[in-house]
């Protein structure tokens, strides 16, 4: 059996994130979905019990996945969840570097207690540009995501930022 | 006729920009530069008045360019000036990608009202290293910006940041 | 009238291509496909007369773009046709380097009898892998390009590379 | 049971490739390293026989790796051997580009018979300059690449390319 | 004589900043390391002195290598210390753009007074994730970064960030 | 005193080539340009030592410059020359990776024998987009390459490649 943790700040998901879940959730037997808090991202416009919220109305219907939310080390969180690796999605060259420096991290930090190694799954080409921050950035000036992001998740950006003039 | 739209933050506008601006005031009839707060970028140094004026003052030479000033998405700001699409300009890989997922994000957000593409148009090679963010920081420190911003810009920086001792 | 070149090797075009030059013809008045023969790449599946006849039939439906072949440098054959500027397309980082450096070239070795520029229309994301080399090696081992190329680049291919035993 | 495809031109198997096949055999169930002919890449140093030949002695110890050889496209490959998935490794940013258009590519010309999905796995940051056209240049050149390869693969490179004079 | 500045943040310096420091010290005579505010990246985790000490520390038993800080631009600092030119390091391809951004701006701003250049020495690969932003966020978190930093690093963040159980 | 090696294939050398050796003449005691043999470009345009011959001409006028010729390993003509260690430039992102594996590559496989290391100067940005195999597709289809190259290889191409009608 094969269990796979797939960390992210998730603020909030998008459907770029939900591809990678489901791809993951087809390829292993099970994945954890886990919303870390990322100290370089500043506070975030979801809170972490609402990310978290997000993401397990968006991924009920598949049954192998579940989601947890913790403030710890991804290393250390792989040990409790008893996960066998990480996994990462890949969308674009600048992604790719900065993953890959925190996957050599998290691999030379583990080595004392065991390797944890990452694997990436590339996003299918027609999710390559979506980003939270993206998705953040229209809400907040009115614009329509609801092509970009799961629908609990346009639900919860519309009520944050109800539309001025329903114009746009 | 062709109505082309340059959005950028320009805080402050340099050479490069405006190398950009020249190049497709000569290549299309008409260019509107779009001054934008970029809200992921915080307060700035300029005020968008301030950003404004500095590039009028700079384009003053230029009769088919005009500038504009608003807190919207880009998209709707492609419709309210009846621009055919959008003009950014290209300096580097590190920008490319950025800007590319830019582009596809527009592009997938407006197709519901007709297709906004973006255009790029290559930085010539002798001004590809300045950014506004290295103006600020050499002009903070009391350096010398006169060769890499024009001449109105210049003159407010030296304002903002007057020279110590004269030395230097 | 902005009249544009579109150069490239077509070996053979793709439906990234199409794309581009769909683009193209939707922003600007007319779009000249230029086939060239790129030294760099040897010989070519297809000849320069297959792959422009390839073009015209996938183009046909467009009534302002036509389709040239000459063997001479980009910066001459805009001027040949009469072209306002060279409009290429852009999928990927890797792309981007070097089509960033033929443009600077074009540019510096144009400057004594007018400038030519080069402006860049970046691939919808969900045509940005298809490259001419990967149709190419498909097809020679059989596989179904049917879903990456035009309707009569697929035909020839496959009168190229027939299938050996009707399976697969 | 999870059983994964490694494909490759693995001309020859280095020390870079080896620790990908050791870091998939220790995460999944079985691993298919496939030599494949690329037809991009002309004839090669040694043919598929040897190439397949020095990769069975380099991972003799690992009973879950087995190797195989095959002119065919990796899509078609998957299905014969009955693989879950490809496995890649990633190196460097120039191989990233490369690897996900190939990624995308054989995503989308499998759709019609099933999915077939790519993981990456990174090389450890120690071996991430290993590449066979390297090792093969600097056993040209009468070089020592015994810390490049695995023994099997020195022996065969120095039968192959003797030491002129056993200086150096 | 060759005298080289090697200008960073350094918050805090790392084991790919002492390399770097190392193989410089090795190629030239003198190496002045510049402990330098930069004004982008906010208040910091350590005040200048602090990282100036720490860097003494590392480098104590390198007689050709002193240790400076101050607020001015790396151009003047270049002049106030008689450097014959600027070192940098290179981890990876993001560090690269901006890296050349800077050396072409410090060489164009620098004209008028005499060519200031910057040379490049690359990490060794097994260096080359080490980034001051990963061990502050691990540090933070109470995860173990003795493998990353010199000592006198490892005690202080220790003592900034004591493990809250003495477990993990 | 300082030597160094600056290898290349140079085929043929070019402004951008020219840059980095008066660079390197202006830091270092004695630079030593080296044509060397790439295995992986085939014959080439220009033999060794017309490549040499070349070089010799555009670098006459500085003193600390001499220029060698061999087919060896990079690293065992550092040690031949009595080099301090390797220079190369770097135009692009693109190069920045292949130069940093081959560095790492002469660093890994020289550490026996002692440590060869290789600096970087970057080009400046005027220049970023010269490549030899522009200037080789340029010069054959007749156009003019006389601001590209030094004067003594303007004047072998246009023996080489006599322009066909006097025109352009």
């Amino acid at each position: 059996m094969t269990r796979v943790l797939y960390p992210g700040s998730f603020d909030p998901v998008h459907n770029g994130h939900l591809e990678i879940i489901e791809v993951a959730a087809s390829l292993f037997d099970e994945v954890v979905v886990a919303v870390i808090r990322n100290p370089q991202k500043g506070q975030g416009l979801f809170d972490l019990d609402e990310r978290t919220k997000m993401i397990e109305e968006a991924v009920a219907e598949l049954p192998n996945v579940s989601v947890v939310s913790l403030s710890s080390l991804v290393v250390d969180l792989v040990r409790e969840v008893g996960a066998d690796f990480i996994v990462k999605g890949l969308r674009a060259v600048s992604d790719f570097e900065s993953e890959l420096q925190q996957a050599q991290m998290n691999l030379a930090t583990s080595r004392a207690h065991g390797e944890i190694h990452t694997v990436f799954i590339p996003s299918a080409s027609d999710h390559s540009f979506i980003a939270s921050k993206y998705v953040r950035e229209i809400a907040k000036l009115g614009g329509d995501v609801s092509s970009l992001v799961p629908a609990p998740v346009a639900r919860r950006l519309e009520e944050r930022f109800p539309d001025k003039d329903g114009a746009q």
